[in-house]
C-alpha cells in the first residue's frame, strides 16, 4: 500500500493494522496491530504486539506503532488505529501524548479505555470488524494463557 | 547494590531508580529512572527515560523498568519505584498490569495519574524527595523543549 494511500479512511487505516495483526499471528504472537497516520493521512508509524517475538511485555500494537513513528512535536492531528479496544496502557499513552483520533476494529472480545479516551475529547471510532473480531476470538480460544499474560490478568 | 537489598524500604528502592535517573541526566536524556522490585524486595527490572538516548518515546522510566523485567505472570506483588509521578502512559501500564504498588519520588514538578491508581486500590507512595524535585527543576529548566516532548505538551 503507498504510505498515502489510506488519507484518513477509516476501513483503509485499518487494513494496515489488521495485516499488522495477521502477521503477529503468523508469527506465533497475540494478532494486534496497529498504525499512526497522519493528518495527510500519512503513514507515519506500524506495529503489531511483539511480547512473544521480541519476549518484550511492553510491546503491544500501539506502543509498537508509536515507537515506529519516532520521535515527534505533536501528535493533535494524528491518528492511532488499532485492530482492538486499547489496553488501559495503550489508552495512556494516547492520553498523555495527546493523540487526536482513535480508530479501533473491534471491542467485543476486550474493551480497555477507549470510553475514558473519549471523555477527554478523543475521536473514537469503532468499526465493529468482523474479520478482527474472528482473529481475536480465535487467539483467545487457542491461546488463553497468552491472551491473559498479555493483559495482565 | 545487592539485588535485594532494597527490600521493600522505600527510600532504598528509591535510590535505584535516582540512579538511574542521573545516568540519565549524564547521558543528556531526559532524567527520571525506575525499578520495579519482586515481594521479596529483588529487583526484577530497572531501567530510565530513554529518548534521547535511543531516540524512542515510548521509553520512559517506568516503561524501560517494565520491559527490562521481561515476560511475568501478575504483577499483583510487585512495586514500581519511579523518581517522578508516573505520566498517564505509565499510569496506564500501572493499572493495565494490575501492578499492586507505586512508590514515587516526587509529584511537585509533574503529576501523571498517581492519584487515578490509588483510586483503584494500588498502594501509592509519594516521598517528596528533594534530590528528585531538584534533579526535574534543573532538568526542565535547562531543557523546557525536550520536556514538553516527553510528555506530549
Amino acid at each position: 500500500m503507498d504510505d498515502t494511500a489510506a488519507a484518513l479512511d477509516p476501513a483503509a487505516m485499518l487494513a494496515v493494522a489488521l495485516e499488522e495483526a495477521r502477521t503477529g499471528r503468523a508469527e506465533g504472537g497475540v494478532p494486534v496491530g496497529a498504525a499512526l497516520f497522519g493528518p495527510d493521512g500519512r503513514l507515519l508509524g506500524r506495529g503489531r504486539n511483539r511480547r512473544v517475538q521480541d519476549g518484550d511485555p511492553a510491546a503491544h500494537g500501539e506502543t509498537s506503532a508509536f515507537r515506529a513513528a519516532g520521535r515527534l512535536r505533536g501528535y493533535g492531528d494524528t491518528t492511532m488505529v488499532t485492530t482492538l479496544s486499547p489496553c488501559w496502557f495503550c489508552s495512556g499513552l494516547v492520553r498523555q501524548f495527546g493523540i487526536g483520533a482513535v480508530v479501533i476494529g473491534e471491542a467485543r472480545t476486550f474493551q480497555g479505555g477507549h470510553e475514558w479516551l473519549a471523555g477527554f475529547g478523543v475521536r473514537v471510532t469503532v468499526l465493529d470488524d468482523p474479520e478482527c473480531v474472528a482473529l481475536m476470538r480465535d487467539f483467545i480460544a487457542a491461546r488463553p494463557d497468552l491472551w491473559e499474560e498479555d493483559i495482565g490478568r
